[in-house]
């Protein structure tokens, strides 16, 4: 039985703590800075929590789900024995977690994470990486013990990763912000895109992105593209003919 | 019983015959300008097909479904009596059709219309917009038929909707192609974002999605940002920018 730890009492901790305790694998314990935090996600896990960062007890992982720029500082002053040492972020180098411990790696779940919202961790893939076979071993343990698929890239790849997530994930979601804006002048609710959306993104599990491009600048149809300008304001109006020529630029390619 | 013909027989018109024969309501005939294409629609959905002007059966509701800059020139030498002629576009004003009929409309179903793919109308809304009342009446008998939602939109708002629809179906499917341009210079595959891109598309389903905003932009983390700015070519590195900075801003609001 691997013996885990988690540091850090947010999105990544919750979601990740609540699949080892469905799948029967309870942490060891959680560490956080904050008392409310390190309590409550202790408790909703049933299992032992302390914010003293000398009273972590020994461990086979300690993973690390704290905020990419307060990962050195967390560290500070925690000791973990043999036990392996990962951190679960898309853009931060596995090399930051070298001053701490012997065994270090990084286990990356590409997923968007909420505390309120289950998730299915057979469905997703984590990007580890490890320094050498023990972290290696821990981390594929760890993995297999959550059911996720497991894909080994280093940090570089992780970033571009991450980088690709932001557009998929965090731009095609202010996409939808944008459309949003747009209905509400014309007194629209947002809801009424849904059907359209989940049909956009259906097409994705079918075929590539750049082959289920539909619309006007695909087609190149200069008509509506300019009555679409001509109601947008200056900012959106930017985004529409650059996203426009690129899409355009991907079709002719 | 309402007597439809279908005029056209691309995506739109097939998709809309194909449910009304789900719900056992034969459309009475189609129309194509090609032989091939009214003969294939008319032999699927069981009905007459021509491809002759003058040989369409009298109706209560004529469907237009062809491309937008086809539609003046397709109802060219065509005679409707009393029957209701309407349009399926989103960015053509109702008046197009004035010259061609006494009543007229529109019926606009937001959703992307694939040949091969059955829509479900029963979770989507048609935007209509009429002349007079019996034009409004047949719409929503049509609509009642196909189980479809009702919305009545003018001109000036649907152009809106499709404006909206554009953001959210045609930029957030780009986002996806970037992103997969950028997996395949990391030797990753696209299907790997899927679970995030479904995720990202059923927290709009509970949240805005200005409320569902993640990300190093909304969170104003220059240090990932810059990190991913000096890693993208120039015309996605524009694209980075200036989304970037709109998702700040509506944070802001």
């Amino acid at each position: 039985m691997l013996r885990v730890v988690l540091i850090g009492a947010g999105n990544v901790a919750t979601c990740i703590g609540r699949a080892l305790c469905r799948q029967g694998h309870q942490p060891l314990a959680v560490y956080s800075r904050s008392q409310s935090s390190a309590q409550s996600l202790g408790q909703l896990l049933g299992c032992d929590w302390t914010t003293d960062k000398r009273a972590l007890p020994a461990a086979d992982l300690y993973l690390v789900s704290v905020k990419d720029d307060a990962i050195g500082d967390c560290l500070q002053g925690m000791s973990f024995g043999n036990g392996v040492l990962a951190h679960t972020a898309g853009s931060v180098d596995m090399r930051i977690l070298e001053p701490y411990a012997k065994h270090i790696g990084v286990f990356y779940p590409l997923q968007t994470f909420s505390k309120s919202e289950e998730v299915d961790f057979t469905k997703i893939t984590a990007y580890i990486e490890a320094k050498d076979n023990v972290s290696k071993n821990t981390l594929l343990s760890f993995a297999t013990i959550l059911q996720t698929k497991v894909r080994e890239v280093d940090s570089a790849r992780r970033g571009q990763l991450h980088l690709a997530a932001v557009f998929a994930c965090n731009f095609a979601n202010h996409m939808c912000t944008l459309a949003g804006d747009l209905l509400n002048e014309a007194g629209l609710p947002f809801e009424d895109l849904l059907p359209l959306i989940d049909e956009t993104v259906g097409k994705l599990h079918r075929l590539p992105p750049v082959e289920a491009q539909t619309g006007p600048a695909v087609r190149g149809d200069q008509g509506v593209q300019q009555q679409h300008l001509a109601k947008l304001d200056q900012q959106k109006a930017e985004i529409y003919r650059l996203i426009s020529e690129s899409i355009y630029r991907h079709a002719q390619l």
